[in-house]
C-alpha cells in the first residue's frame, strides 16, 4: 500500500496506538511510554515547512529504535502564520516568551495540534487503533492554547461525535501522559524508559548544535538540570 | 506569498470568511450564501486523491465567478480508508446506502470534515476571518457522522479552547446555513442566489455525465425534482 497502513489487521490481537512524534524530547518520551504499555504503534510525523528537517529525520530514527511504524504527512500552513515557519521572522530568544497576545508566543502555529490530532483520528479509525498519544504538557510549556487539558477534553468530545468509532461506541482515546509533569519529571521518566535522548531534537533551529536560547532549548535545559542529568546534545564534541 | 494569504489585511474593513468548497451543489450554494451576506471570501478546496479532479476544477471556477480567493490543499488519507478514495472498491449504487456499520456508508472518509475544518480554522486565524462556512446538511445526507449538528457544536467548542482567537474572545464561528434544509430547499435557495448549477458536480465518479446511481447523484436529483427545476447536468447534449 505504500503508506504502511493495513486496515484493522491487528484488531483483536494487540492494542494499537497512534503516537504523534515530532522528534522532540516530549514526544520521544511519549513514544517510549506507549511502547512500555505494550501497544503496537504507528507514529505520525508532519512535514510542515518547519525551519529544519532535522527533527523529522530523528523522528524516523526514534520510531525505528522503538520498533514502531512511521508515517510522514505533509501539511501546508500559510507562509506567514508563525515565526516557526516564516524564516523572515525572528525567533524569540529573550527568555520564555509570554510577550504576545494572551501570552501566546510568535512560534504558535494556528491550529497545529488540531490538524495533527485530526490526522491521527483518521489513521486511528483506519488502523482500528484505540488510542492516540500526544506529548503535550501544560506545566513547562510555551503557552500554546492547543496544549491545554481543557482543549484536549473538548477535542475528545468532538471526535466522539464526528467519527465512526465514536458513533459505534468504540471511541478513540486521546492520551496525554506528560500533561501534568514538569520538564524535570519528563526527563526522569525518559531515563527510566531508556529513551535515547541523543536522538531527540528540541531547538527551533536546525544547526549542528542547539542554539540554547530559544524557548524550546530553555525548557529542555531546565528539564535536564532539574533531573540532575547531562543533556547528551549539550556536550559539544571537537569539530 | 504564493498562497494568496495576507494576514489581517482586511481586519476592520470587511468581514472575512472561509468557505469550504468541494465543487458540489451544497458547497456552491453555501459560497453564494456567504457572498450574499457581504463577506470577503477565501475558499478552501482539498485534493485528497478523490476519484476524480473534476470537482476541484469546478470549485476553482465557482470561486472565480463568486469573486472569492481560492486555495487548494493536499491531504493524504490512508489508501484503503474509503470507497471514495480506493478505486479498487465499488461505490454503492443501490439506493441511498444505509447498509454499513451504524448507517455509515463505505464512501465515508474517516475524519474528513474534521481535517478540513481544522485547516479552515488555521486559515481563519491567519486571515482574521470571523466565520467558517460549511455546506453540511443533516436532512438529505449520506449518514456521515461529521455532518451532524451535535458534531459541529462540539467542533466549535473545541476550537474556542484550542486557538488564539478563541482564547482572546474573538472566536471563529462555524456556520452551516444548509444544515436543516431538505435538498429541494437547497436547490431553491441556490436558484434565488443565482448559483451557476452547471458548474457544480455531485457525482462520486468523474465521467462526462453524472452516473445517476450513486448516493450523491440520487440526492442531487431528489433536490432538483423537489424544487421543480431541471438539473443542467442531466441534459445530455449530442456528442
Amino acid at each position: 500500500m505504500g503508506d504502511g497502513v493495513v486496515p484493522g489487521e491487528f484488531r483483536g490481537r494487540m492494542k494499537r496506538a497512534i503516537v504523534l512524534l515530532s522528534g522532540g524530547l516530549d514526544s520521544a518520551v511519549t513514544l517510549y511510554y506507549a511502547k512500555n504499555l505494550g501497544y503496537k504503534i504507528t507514529c505520525l510525523s508532519f512535514d510542515y515547512s518547519q525551519r529544519h528537517q532535522k527533527e523529522i529525520k530523528l523522528a524516523k530514527r526514534l520510531a525505528g529504535l522503538a520498533g514502531a511504524a512511521h508515517i510522514v504527512l505533509k501539511v501546508k500552513f500559510p507562509a506567514r502564520s508563525s515565526s516557526l515557519i516564516d524564516k523572515k521572522r525572528r525567533l524569540p530568544k529573550r527568555g520564555l516568551s509570554k510577550i504576545k497576545e494572551a501570552g501566546i508566543p510568535s512560534t504558535y502555529v494556528p491550529a497545529r495540534n488540531i490538524i495533527f490530532l485530526s490526522y491521527a483520528l483518521c489513521y486511528a479509525e483506519v488502523l482500528s487503533a484505540d488510542s492516540i498519544f500526544i506529548g503535550v504538557n501544560s506545566v513547562d510549556y510555551s503557552g500554546y492554547p492547543d496544549c491545554r487539558p481543557d482543549f484536549l477534553k473538548a477535542f475528545s468530545r468532538m471526535s466522539a461525535l464526528g467519527t465512526r468509532r465514536g458513533v459505534t461506541g468504540r471511541m478513540v482515546k486521546i492520551k496525554t501522559p506528560l500533561s501534568r509533569k514538569s520538564k524535570g519529571e519528563i526527563v526522569k521518566l525518559g531515563r527510566r524508559l531508556k529513551v535515547p535522548f541523543k536522538y531527540t531534537w528540541s531547538c527551533y533551529e536546525g544547526a549542528r548544535y542547539p542554539c540554547g536560547a530559544c524557548d524550546s532549548c530553555r525548557l529542555r535545559s531546565r528539564g535536564f538540570s532539574e533531573a540532575g542529568l547531562d543533556d547528551p546534545l549539550s556536550i559539544k564534541t571537537d569539530r
